[in-house]
């Protein structure tokens, strides 16, 4: 018992410790949200949220900007069966090295930015989610500094917007409230395990 | 035009090297799945799976581990709506800081586990996620060993489980398929924000 009793009082210390600071953390603010590294899980936990706002009756929008090719899960469920809560757009035709036609794949990423800052600008839009936009930026199908720009300045205050993708600029980064890096620490690809479905799609 | 057949030239050879390996990759295999680190979307990207799953009618099962005090969005969708397809089981009673009762936690979480072994033992779960297991073997409320030997031995071999929570331990690292850290890079609570709907729960 001396054991638990310890325990609970190394607890009881913590959860004052907590308390003391999440009273302090009384703000509401729409954010700025980036998903990026090698690792899996960025769109993944993007679309986790969306479904979350779903969950609350939050409308929200969503834009891909270059997975349009894959056909994911995700996408049925929210087209099927929950579209009144969530527009959702996809731009994209698939990976640049898929489609191989730069012109192309300039335009339709400036067509899905287009879409993106009216959805955005439209305060009903609790939540946006601009998928792998990250990837468009750093081909430089969209200017970094231009969207960087516009989620500073034009972006309703209570709306939060969610990045994703590889290698994010440093402009998105620096203006953005909430940034992880999912890290790949072991992929089953390198053991010659193919994607699968309800795992990658 | 000379830079946009360079750079379709450039995808050409990318989307050959891609190909080439993609094709190599041809097992089918249920993975042990792990979200690691003190970033977020630990929890999100795993639900974002699950949701996966029911989109492809795939039929999944959750054990939440700790988080039980908290109701989020994602377990009033599954429950509300999802009932068929993925069972829901919320067995901790808050992060162990606000229970500060190690005797109780400990019985808590090992009948989780008793959960969890049963879900995963029946062949017709295709995913089963641990949510915040990852704390309970932290805090030694379930064995580490016996959890890795029992995903590497017991678990049928077309099962994907998904482990969530900081601090994982190095015997389900070793176990594991695919583990995934989510580092933080940048957090607005550090800026007085606090939880928000939609985005925290």
């Amino acid at each position: 018992m001396d054991d638990d009793d310890r325990h609970a009082r190394k607890m009881a210390k913590k959860k004052a410790a907590r308390d003391k600071i999440m009273a302090t953390k009384t703000a509401e603010k729409g954010l700025v949200i980036v998903h990026t590294g090698k690792g899996k899980g960025k769109s993944t936990a993007a679309f986790g949220m969306i479904f979350r706002c779903i969950a609350h009756e939050m409308p929200s929008a969503v834009v891909q900007f270059i997975k349009g090719g894959m056909s994911t899960g995700e996408r049925d469920l929210i087209l099927g069966q929950f579209s009144h809560l969530c527009e959702f757009h996809t731009m994209g035709e698939g990976f640049t090295w898929e489609t191989q036609d730069r012109s192309r794949d300039t335009e339709m990423a400036q067509a899905a930015w287009t879409k993106a800052k009216e959805l955005i600008r439209d305060p009903a839009n609790r939540m946006v989610l601009l998928d792998e936009i990250n990837i468009a930026l750093r081909y430089d199908y969209i200017d970094a500094a231009e969207v960087a720009a516009f989620l500073r300045d034009e972006k309703p205050p209570q709306t939060h917007v969610v990045l994703t993708g590889r290698n994010a600029r440093d402009e998105i980064l620096d203006i953005a409230d909430l940034v992880t890096e999912m890290e790949l620490v072991k992929h089953p690809f390198r053991a010659g395990v193919k994607a699968q479905i309800g795992v990658e799609y």
